[in-house]
């Protein structure tokens, strides 16, 4: 049995990807990240799914990027935006996010001698960041094998991105064949501490548009 | 006066790093962790450090390396060991190090609106971690500017190794002509809590035969 790192951050995204991971017979160790996020809710459910999915080993790591700041998501004094259908990258956006769970997830994959790393990142029906495209995670994974000593030593990482090209509907589709309960995931980027959806964020419409496409009832708990 | 983030271990390369960026004219950000090394004197000099050279401001972060393990330089049970010349790379390798600590240089430097990193990696006189090598920088640097919102709005991110090349005598006359006091620095892998080194690690011998070949005494305190 292969072992994988799998970022999970509690969503709908990062759940579903577990669960293909788990389907394509990968040992999973399942790593999520206090970042400083305002909401703690999506790591009750990262705990939960991790549980339910029988993950060999699930971490919560501390990272300060509240300290960094730059992002409606970890600075107080920014209010998280109503959903906008335009075309700039919102203040939701923390700086190189993506960048640090996974060169955490590239640290940790190096100890368990894991050659994979799974990423819920999506290109289409998303808020437009940097770090979530196909281009991105390209010059990651080239990087990330010049990076460590499993690289030399001729083992190649590599970054599954499973969701990268399909649209929200199809993820949870996919996620439902899999038996994915969407009832437990915490989507929202302002969930209040019973992780329950304000309905108004990017994530929040970008999550019941999905429902709505794929023809499913939406079984998110909203405020 | 352009911003730079200047990643300060508080040993003698990124000193003499810290020292370069200052006299090509940018407004320095030190940024040093707590990555759960066995010594914390280096962080006591890179405090110092920051302070003789007058730096804009000093952040040492908290990062949890040492809950990833894998190295001698943060598992407990793992000793550091004795010089060694032979070509393999040493268990002082810390899984995925300075891929982490760039990428957290790459968010601050984004809040910064700064466009340039710099690292006191090398090629020469060095112990053989595979992140220290020039290839590694490069795909780095193309990942960084493919990663922020920064990149999107084509601000190009620069990643400078000013010492990449150098032997470690070249680093040390390079150094002293701009002033840097050495005998402030901490390089050792297991120096004492008053900062005095063992004299016997790699980093103490590569730094000893550094001072050695460039022709001046030796400032370190040793135990």
């Amino acid at each position: 049995m292969s072992k994988a790192v799998i970022l999970l951050s509690g969503g709908l995204d990062s759940t579903t990807v577990l669960s293909i991971a788990k389907s394509k017979g990968f040992e999973c160790y399942a790593l999520s990240f206090d970042y400083g996020q305002k909401q703690l809710s999506e790591l009750i459910s990262a705990k939960i799914i991790a549980e339910n999915f029988g993950v060999t080993e699930h971490r919560i790591m501390r990272v300060c990027l509240d300290d960094i700041g730059g992002s409606a998501l970890t600075d107080p004094t920014l209010e998280v935006p109503k959903f906008n259908q335009n075309n700039e990258i919102p203040i939701t956006y923390v700086p190189a996010r993506n960048t640090i769970f996974l060169s955490f997830a590239l640290a940790w994959a190096e100890v368990l001698d894991a050659q994979s790393i799974f990423i819920g990142v999506n290109a289409l029906d998303y808020s437009g960041y940097p770090d979530c495209r196909p281009e991105y995670i390209k010059a990651y994974e080239t990087m990330a094998n010049l990076a460590t000593k499993q690289s030399v030593e001729g083992k190649k990482i590599q970054i599954h991105t499973p969701l990268i090209n399909l649209t929200k509907a199809e993820i949870i589709k996919q996620g439902l064949t899999l038996g994915v309960d969407y009832s437990i995931t915490t989507t929202c980027y302002q969930a209040n501490d019973r992780g329950e959806a304000c309905g108004i964020c990017d994530a929040c419409v970008l999550r019941r548009q999905g429902f709505e496409k794929a023809g499913v009832s939406d079984p998110t708990h909203y405020q």
